[in-house]
């Protein structure tokens, strides 16, 4: 689905392991290592490296930015040894700052990779629409004052599914092959204590694509603006036409779909 | 029904005011103001000072413990000029960080007080019951692994109930003059995703006596013991007899409450 890393099958004597990984990005510079830079990737290699005793490199499928969470990121690596011995998910968690933890790992075949082979990935944004801000909650989601209208909301974002250039909902930064991609199913739902949730599926998702998406449909309910908006806004291919960037908190990675046959390959650690 | 404050009423020319606050503990040193730490106490009092100008005194009703959060704390000061003016929970609000918000600011009687007149409390503990720990709700759950047996935690939660002596339950480092307390109510609540809540109302509370309740409970749970144990334990009013006490980021204030002639009083700000 992407072009940023080159697919590589598990070498002689290592063993892949896929992980399936839930953190808090609150505390962190994004999923991605950099220089100086406390990331996700960076955290959970330095565990896995100090539990094999031999550096470790982990590939994860989405590059989540800064301050943004994830239920269910996926990543691999390859194990320098049986890592069937003992409870591996444990072990890891145990290496691991409380906000970051292996949900689930698996011993993949060896030619899984978490990039290559991702088919789709579903997002959430949460956002707490009410008078009142949440002290409790802060952390987790986008605060918007003004009561929305998930009617008109879910009807503007049905101009978003399909296959179409989303050119103007990318946020400047990184260089893309293509600013096509196909959105499978898009739509709001009320969740209790007066949360309100967008999820989004699609095969890729270009940078900051899902909180412009948010952040613009917000924007477009608020102006009282009519859903086809967004149909314009696309056509224009042009940043400047969407709404502002909603903010980091409010999104979580939420899925990252294989094809069943990969999956039915892999086996619980 | 605590002997820590005189009551003193409103002095002329000033507005009683009284704040229903909500707050993420985490960050403070607990509610009291202390030399050289973030309390949540402080940290109002200053928002309210720049806002009024004046040095103001906050009175909160529970002094909850570092890392302990509240959704319904309550608290009064005295407004040196009309605070009707213009909306004082969203200007108190715009003035304090994120993790603290007044959720209802009301106009006082001129001798309401917090803790004086305060008649019960209720407090709430979160426990997230799973094998795998939790990266999003770390920060406030207490993570325990072995399932947990509802019915013979209710059951050990009913000898609770009554007006006891609760020494067994005290954690050193306060003088009170009495370690009987009166508890109404205690009981133990599935809710979805994985929680367990524990809730207490009672006339009053010792030190960390809700936290060092649960880790009993707990621990009577997982040492299959018999719900009479925390009778037995009451009984030798020793706290090395009752359990360990259970970590902060659990225990919610809930709600405190004041006698319905003292609430038709008071009127929203």
């Amino acid at each position: 689905m992407t072009d940023r890393e080159p697919k590589k099958g598990c070498p002689p004597g290592h063993w892949r392991v896929r992980l399936l990984i839930s953190y808090d990005g609150t505390a962190y510079s994004g999923w991605q290592r950099q220089d100086r830079e406390q990331s996700v990737q960076g955290t959970v290699e330095k565990a896995l490296s100090s539990l094999f005793a031999k550096p470790i490199t982990l590939i994860g499928a989405s590059r989540t930015d800064s301050g943004v969470h994830a239920i269910g990121q996926t990543a691999h690596f390859d194990a320098p040894r049986d890592p069937f011995k003992g409870d591996l998910r444990f072990a890891i968690n145990g290496a691991l700052p409380k906000d970051i933890v292996i949900r689930q790992a698996y011993h993949a075949p060896n030619n899984f990779h978490s990039i290559a082979d991702a088919v789709k990935k579903t997002y959430r944004f949460k956002i707490l629409n009410r008078r009142v801000p949440s002290a409790l909650r802060n952390r987790y989601t986008w605060w918007v004052r003004n009561p929305l209208d998930l009617g008109l909301l879910n009807e503007a974002s049905q101009h978003l599914v399909g296959s179409q250039d989303f050119k103007a909902f990318q946020s400047t930064g990184t260089v893309v092959k293509s600013t096509i991609r196909s959105i499978e199913r898009a739509e709001w739902v009320k969740k209790p204590n007066d949360i309100v949730e967008f999820r989004i599926t699609g095969d890729g998702f270009l940078k900051q694509m899902v909180r412009n998406i948010v952040g613009t449909l917000v924007d477009v309910n608020q102006n009282q603006q009519k859903p086809e908006e967004i149909t314009r806004i696309l056509q224009t291919l042009d940043r400047q036409n969407a709404g502002p960037t909603a903010p980091p908190q409010g999104l979580y990675l939420s899925r990252v779909f294989y094809p069943r046959t990969l999956d039915n390959e892999c086996r619980k650690l």
